[in-house]
């Protein structure tokens, strides 16, 4: 029996570089010691004080169908949110929440793009975007972004890949590089989206984890409000991956198709879970703090360690999990050297070439396994990197 | 700024017959005593075995992302409950887990049907069908059924509807109508499937929920699991509709695709209501039959009280939580019918017209209300009926 087109395709083709990805989740289920740092996952759990929360409110009762659109007061506690964040005027009627930041993004590029549609997005990107795009029957169209550059996509490379373009997909702090967009950067994303007549679709699930300079989003630029989507998520900020609680907050007339949409997709998330978020949200920034803090700390033990080699160079990190490391000096392609990683130092992290092609020869060291067992590895990166330069 | 012309259409245009539900809602939220038939959620909630289930696996742990296509113990599970069921060889890679049968609905189809594909669904049919026919860009077709059948779709029915078209959608036990397939029924969709090379998606949610009869599902007969998906969910049949847990049974290179749809829709339903799930599903026949009994009940008071009158007549109702009534003796539509009666009796029920053409003339009760209440409530609504008779 034949199935869509659309479903058949959506991955597209050829390796997607999640080989060495595979490789180590198969030794550690022979029992290898491999030190883990692919996912973007936090070592600790959600916070005992949040499952209570959630408890509570199962318990009393929250467990029937939900409002679609999500409950009027973590609605609220968003728009707020933003709003702070934004500087621009935002309320319920402008957020949805939805199962997670991958429903925002699924969501948001159903809503403004229709079959056969070209909608733009970042190299190096996060796994699931271009397959995202295929899965609303758009075309995805990279936007490389240059090492030289940081990564950061700046007004001539949309330029030069925005011909019939009706979206472009940004994400600050930025997945795989731990890169903040810089002002440079969304005053060239606000200026091509505004000359160009394109949506902003802005995945900011990273704005808590800022670690040195300012998290700007496009919305707050003028003009952009009407035009952007901003994608966000309880999963980073809270450590509530598996939770799947996000939200797409946007202009209110594609917010209330958006939710039509969800009435479709998904019908709402569960109030217990949108209890539960919304306590994480008001219970003041400490817990928030003490979810960012282990990747402060670790970003600045990597910058020591880094600081006194020129084996690897690490692309300017100044937000989210993760590093980027440029690798190019070993002669050795990202996934050629994380493969030799994985094999001689038990040691995994994801080749660039799993982010698309703009990042080839580079890999993405997540910082999440505790303080001791991190240093030690990216010493031994260092010292493998060091074996391999020429 | 434009909106995609998908969800800009998603729902059609047109009065969608919801207005005595709002109307109805309103004057509960003015304080007005309004008994509520319209909805099909039980007047209990999740069972507190299941919270702890829910509690302890979130305590233990399982609150970081889990597996997409669901936990190996859950997929294990529903195949071998619908192994048991239908008789057809099931295993946990036929099995994908979604957020709640909505998702699964629009997944189901996502998988069969390209844009522009032609997709029937019978009529009366649950709200959301042609919205979510219409979410993955493919066009509605009704099915109409007719009431001297019961509003079961035969061959005769389908055949006359299945040009071009590439999914039938089905639904037994059906809501609205509270009709369960008859074996003739489900052999003529079947036919239809084969002779047309149909794909059958299959909404099986209220199957725990027959008071009379069997269920039969088309993917039991010959020739059909290969080209059959079944939806399925906790909701109904556990009281967990707020928790949005849900399945695809399918074919296993079906249900490959779906997975890999699901990590670009929702990446994964959180661990710990799969672990709830789970116990549910392992907790034994009690915590269904409990979860049904009222409905059962219900229904047998209902029996009681039509028999003696003939100013509404019964369809022929074999399982789930609803009542569909012929009004047309009263010459009022079902809007005309729900509408007066929401205002003299302050008792809300869907009319007929909520749910396509065919159940013109008829409302739909819920049985979602406790039993001295829902007996009195049904027997003023007769009464209202024989008021309105010539």
């Amino acid at each position: 029996m034949k199935v869509s087109n659309r479903i058949a395709g959506l991955t597209g083709g050829g390796s997607d570089g999640w080989d060495v990805f595979y490789k180590a989740r198969a030794m550690m289920a022979d029992g290898v010691d491999v030190t883990e740092l692919t996912i973007g996952e936090h070592d600790i759990r959600t916070d005992p004080s949040i499952l209570d929360a959630m408890d509570r409110s199962a318990r009393a009762g929250h467990t029937g169908y939900a409002s679609v659109p999500g409950t009027p007061a973590l609605r609220d506690a968003i728009a707020a949110r933003v709003e702070a964040r934004t500087g621009v005027k935002t309320t319920r009627d402008n957020v949805l929440i939805t199962p997670g930041g991958q429903s925002a993004l699924f969501t948001a590029h159903h809503a403004v793009c229709d079959e056969g549609d070209i909608a733009l997005y970042c190299d190096p990107f996060y796994t699931t975007y271009p397959g995202t795009i295929r899965g609303v029957g758009a075309q995805p169209r990279a936007v490389p972004c240059r090492p030289e550059a940081a990564f950061q996509p700046r007004f001539a490379d949309i330029a030069a890949k925005r011909d019939y373009a009706v979206s472009i997909l940004v994400n600050t702090p930025n997945n795989p590089t731990g890169v903040v967009y810089d002002e440079q950067t969304v005053e060239g994303i606000a200026r091509a989206c505004i000359e160009y007549d394109m949506w902003c679709i802005s995945d900011e699930v990273y704005d808590t984890q800022v670690w040195s300079g300012t998290h700007l989003s496009p919305r707050a630029l003028p003009g952009m409000a009407e035009r952007t989507l901003v994608v966000g998520s309880m999963s980073k900020s809270h450590a509530m991956t598996g939770s799947r609680v996000g939200w797409i907050v946007g202009p209110q007339e594609v917010i209330a198709h958006a939710i039509n949409l969800a009435t479709h997709i998904t019908y709402g998330v569960p109030g217990y879970i949108q209890d539960a978020a919304l306590f994480a949200l008001t219970a003041g920034p400490e817990l928030e703090d003490r979810v960012g803090a282990p990747f402060a700390k670790r970003r600045d033990l990597a910058h020591e360690i880094l600081a006194g080699q020129n084996a690897v160079r690490l692309v300017p990190n100044a937000g989210a999990m993760y590093l980027m490391l440029d690798v190019r000096d070993t002669g050795l392609s990202g996934e050629a050297f994380a493969l030799a990683l994985l094999h001689q130092e038990r040691i995994a992290v994801m080749p660039g070439e799993s982010f698309g092609e703009a990042a080839a020869g580079h890999v993405r060291v997540a910082m999440t396994v505790e303080d001791a067992r991190f240093e030690d590895a990216l010493r031994r990166i260092v010292a493998f990197a060091g074996t391999k330069s020429a």
